[in-house]
């Protein structure tokens, strides 16, 4: 399999994906939502289940038209929420999609104990790839939305998540880059030790053979080559990061934000660690994004 | 007085200043502070002392032939660094630049408690203006070099001495945005609480009339009027800032390093707080943005 480089190739690997995914959509009631619903069906890229909370002619219509299209109306959003997981849980969705619902709402029925999606010890993290005109690959990073603060299992639970995720677009060899403004390990920067405990594991192959983990090196050391070699750095990741981990949400949401205002980015975003990808969408992105993280999470459904 | 929108009226700006402001270098053995020094003695933009550690053919040359440039031959790098010190204690040099020695050495003699150049109670921090394609003016943010956590005393001086460099460069109403990836005040992140004291001292007029302070809001949000208004964010700051302040030195450097890297970026930055702005470019920096730098240090001077 040759590797994804751009999103024009990840809605092709989309199309390929077999048995093809079926999602369940939390309150399908904004026009971002029905778009990118629309747009699966008509390229039969999806199937979908969706949980209403409030009548829908739209989606009505929908599913007494096609096959592929089940509707289910619940009597509020977090009724919506719970049905969507229940769903899931039955083996009828692989992948949960957030319409016109809070977050909050959403994960709090994915979070619950007893009825959700997140199995015990296991971890919720969030993972964004990027398309860039000034890079020349897929750039995929972690956490910009869930984790405020990783700790050593969260940071390996999202490299675990990333590299399956590269795996499954063809990246054979991922490069990972752990970031921060400082390039020595120092124990005064917690998350540098935690790094070098990440780069020892990676050297054993926790993370799989042909993972490569580097760092701490900044953003621009992690994806130009230029930068390294001014500051004299040998490493493989260095001006080719698949991947960049970041040491907290607040420098992960900068980056996100940066690339998106001033970047030119393109940008698809899922939520891992739950027993299905979920697509949480913010309220600014555009129909087309939100098509876009819905491929990334149907391809990275295990 | 027009307000500065880019590098070119800068360096106009730069032009104007009066009296010509006199640079120590510290140093000025590499190419790009020889190039700068070069530029700035052709355009009359500034005169120097050149502090060297090591014999210099060029430093000699220029010091026998120009009254704009003086040259002091000291032992070591560490010397050179205590020598520009003293030249601006003794009223000789109002700005110091970096050449080639370690930021580390030279700020050893800034910091000198009995020899340097930081009054007792001041602060330390970074300052860095943007150039950028897809902004239409100069965007100023701090701190992504010196400060890794401000506490609330080290923003107010951060916020003062931005201020300070925006009245200068004709922007008489600064709009400020606090940076966080939430849009909320909450305890669970105490750089917000730390916003919310700013804020409020700000609306009393402590930094000054017509600063205009406001956040918590992410990067996309201070900068783009449409992500505002999708977020129904209601703040004049929205859309329209003149400068970022981060909520610590992890997410500034990690936007610094971004809008280079992907956003076409170009920088100055200069060090505030001491008795004399200090210019630290980075190793990766252009000859150009160290003119920039040095041109916004000598618009900073008080």
């Amino acid at each position: 399999m040759k590797s994804i480089k751009n999103f024009a190739e990840l809605l092709n690997l989309f199309s390929t994906v077999r048995p093809r995914r079926r999602v369940a959509v939390v309150c399908p009631h904004d026009n971002h939502t029905m778009q990118v619903v629309d747009r699966c069906l008509q390229m039969h890229l999806a199937s979908f289940i969706l949980v209403c909370s409030e009548p829908s002619a739209w989606a009505s219509r929908l599913a007494s038209s096609s096959d592929e299209v089940e509707m289910i109306m619940t009597d509020n959003i977090d009724d919506a929420a719970r049905t969507a997981v229940t769903e899931v849980r039955q083996g009828n969705a692989q992948v949960v999609m957030k319409g016109a619902i809070n977050t909050d709402n959403l994960l709090r029925a994915v979070l619950d104990k007893q009825t959700g999606l997140l199995p015990e010890g296991k971890v919720l993290t969030h993972v964004t790839a990027a398309s860039m005109p000034s890079y020349h690959k897929l750039l995929l990073f972690s956490d910009a939305a869930v984790i405020p603060t990783p700790d050593l299992n969260q940071f390996e639970a999202m490299i675990k998540y990333d590299v399956d995720i590269l795996h499954r677009l063809g990246i054979t060899n991922p490069r990972i880059a752990l970031i921060h403004f400082t390039e020595k390990i120092n124990p005064r920067y917690p998350h540098t030790v935690a790094y070098q405990q990440l780069i020892e594991k990676a050297g054993q192959g926790y993370f799989g053979e042909n993972v490569t983990i580097s760092g701490p090196m900044d953003v621009k050391t992690a994806c130009d080559t230029n930068s390294a070699k001014i500051k004299h750095i040998e490493s493989s990741v260095a001006g080719h990061a698949d991947l960049l981990i970041f040491p907290d949400l607040t420098a992960a949401n900068t980056f996100y934000k940066s690339i998106s205002m001033f970047g030119g980015a393109t940008m698809a975003g899922i939520v891992c660690g739950a027993e299905a990808p979920i697509v949480i969408p913010s309220r600014a992105d555009s129909a087309q994004s939100k098509l876009y993280s819905l491929a990334l999470a149907c391809i990275a459904q295990p």
